[in-house]
């Protein structure tokens, strides 16, 4: 099984949309760290410890609400499918739901860590016609490239806003730009990236609290769209043992993203590696 | 015939996407007040006057390009099929074309001028379950009533922030939001008034040059949907005799839209009344 921090009851109003992954069903509980009778399941030296987006993955056992679990394939290995449960998805799902993008379509990706590298994935899926990967860090451009980017653009290279450089490199604009690290500048730079008439923009990076994304107004009567998406828009119990059974075909990449192994133990050195840039996902086993 | 002021060629990268309507292959001579060789077809005195917005309607002969001219049927009455060479069609389109609103939908309207009532008129046409009408000026009520509109809002009455009065007012937002003023502001509650998951926002009014729409990033996150239309996403030459025979057969109502007729010589009479909100369309004729 999978742990699912969207859970899915397949009840609520947002369920019964068929136009939205967000289940709303436990959220209160949820957002207080508790399970949706209102307990916590955890507990040290007689003090509660709460649960963490409902999941709490970050400890040797958990205990989770049914509807926050995905049955996948038991021949499936949990060290590496386990990282479906977020950012890989996330990203092949932004492509492949939220945006839904077309075969030959011109896709440009900022940011290369894991959300960034599994749209990639998920461009190639789509059979994209070509795949622009942005990054300041140049490290991140081979394993772009290995997974099926086909430009990459180092913004420290221009004077010239980076939205400037991407419209002319792509005749026009793309098709669909991904937003993959939180910073609201760049979720500028990526809406106005797209091509007039018809480019969208889908932010899946998180910004700081409080903080805004802004443009001209004309950027989006003149046809862009600008969207966002969470867990890429993928229904986890009724999608993700599909996305679980992709992996197993070789059709999603995980081994590749796993570039680090450590034990439970080690989890802050996992963090200080992603921070540092030097890792993409580390799984952390006990 | 009907004059565009946003052409259809049928031969550039804008029309052969199928994505859009915004025809770009006359757009720098239009921009620069010209016809497509360069030359104006107007001068006073010897001096040259220059073509406005590509159809110079404001004079009782103009001379336009081929593409932007839509052939209607010789049955339909100029002085009412006029108005839809703008702002009655922009407002169907956006809810036909742009927003594609399915029936039962809610549908939340700022804005009660010529484009916001045209976008009731579209939402019933679109068979929208619930339409809410949103201006600070009462007087605009009574028609948009007449016209579909099944719930009215008037900002001033409110504390609040009128994005949460129309979340409270919907059961958790509207389906589809039009933007029918050109306020920056209001374009943002427009968004924020969306519901969670799936709501989306159509600007359509025209901000102050230089002014910035913003949100949270947030917002979009959890599902809500900014887009923009320009001439309602209408490509002119190809639909625009449908909606003239639409029409004609009583299914868009143009006559009550026009509260006065005038000559050309009381032009600048009629553009004082529509700014002083007495007027809604004025067609002036010579």
């Amino acid at each position: 099984m999978i742990p699912l921090y969207t859970p899915e009851c397949g009840e609520c109003k947002f369920c019964l949309s068929g136009k939205t992954n967000l289940c709303q069903k436990i959220r209160v509980t949820q957002g207080q760290g508790l399970m949706p009778d209102g307990t916590s399941r955890f507990s040290k030296g007689g003090k509660t410890l709460y649960h963490y987006m409902g999941t709490s993955t970050f400890s040797e056992y958990s205990v989770l609400p049914e509807i926050a679990v995905a049955k996948i394939s038991k021949e499936a290995p949990l060290d590496k499918v386990c990282l479906l449960g977020c950012g890989i998805t996330t990203g092949i799902g932004a492509v492949l739901n939220t945006a839904k993008v077309e075969p030959g379509s011109t896709v440009v990706v900022f940011g290369l860590g894991g959300i960034g590298l599994s749209v990639i994935q998920g461009a190639v899926m789509a059979q994209a016609g070509r795949i622009v990967a942005v990054d300041i860090n140049e490290d991140k451009f081979e394993m772009a490239r290995s997974l099926g980017a086909t430009d990459f653009v180092n913004p420290k290279h221009y004077d010239q806003p980076i939205q400037d450089v991407i419209v002319d490199l792509t005749d026009g604009g793309a098709d669909y730009s991904f937003e993959c690290v939180g910073n609201v500048n760049l979720m500028r730079a990526a809406l106005e990236c797209c091509h007039k008439g018809w480019g969208e923009s889908v932010i899946i990076g998180v910004a700081g609290a409080g903080q805004e994304i802004s443009t001209r107004p004309f950027q989006l009567v003149t046809g862009r769209v600008w969207r966002g998406t969470a867990f890429g828009g993928v229904r986890g119990r009724t999608e993700l043992p599909g996305y679980v059974d992709r992996y197993m075909d070789g059709v999603i990449n995980i081994d590749d993203m796993v570039t680090h192994t450590m034990g439970l133990d080690q989890i802050n050195t996992a963090f200080d590696l992603m921070h540092k840039g030097e890792s993409i996902r580390s799984v952390v086993i006990y």
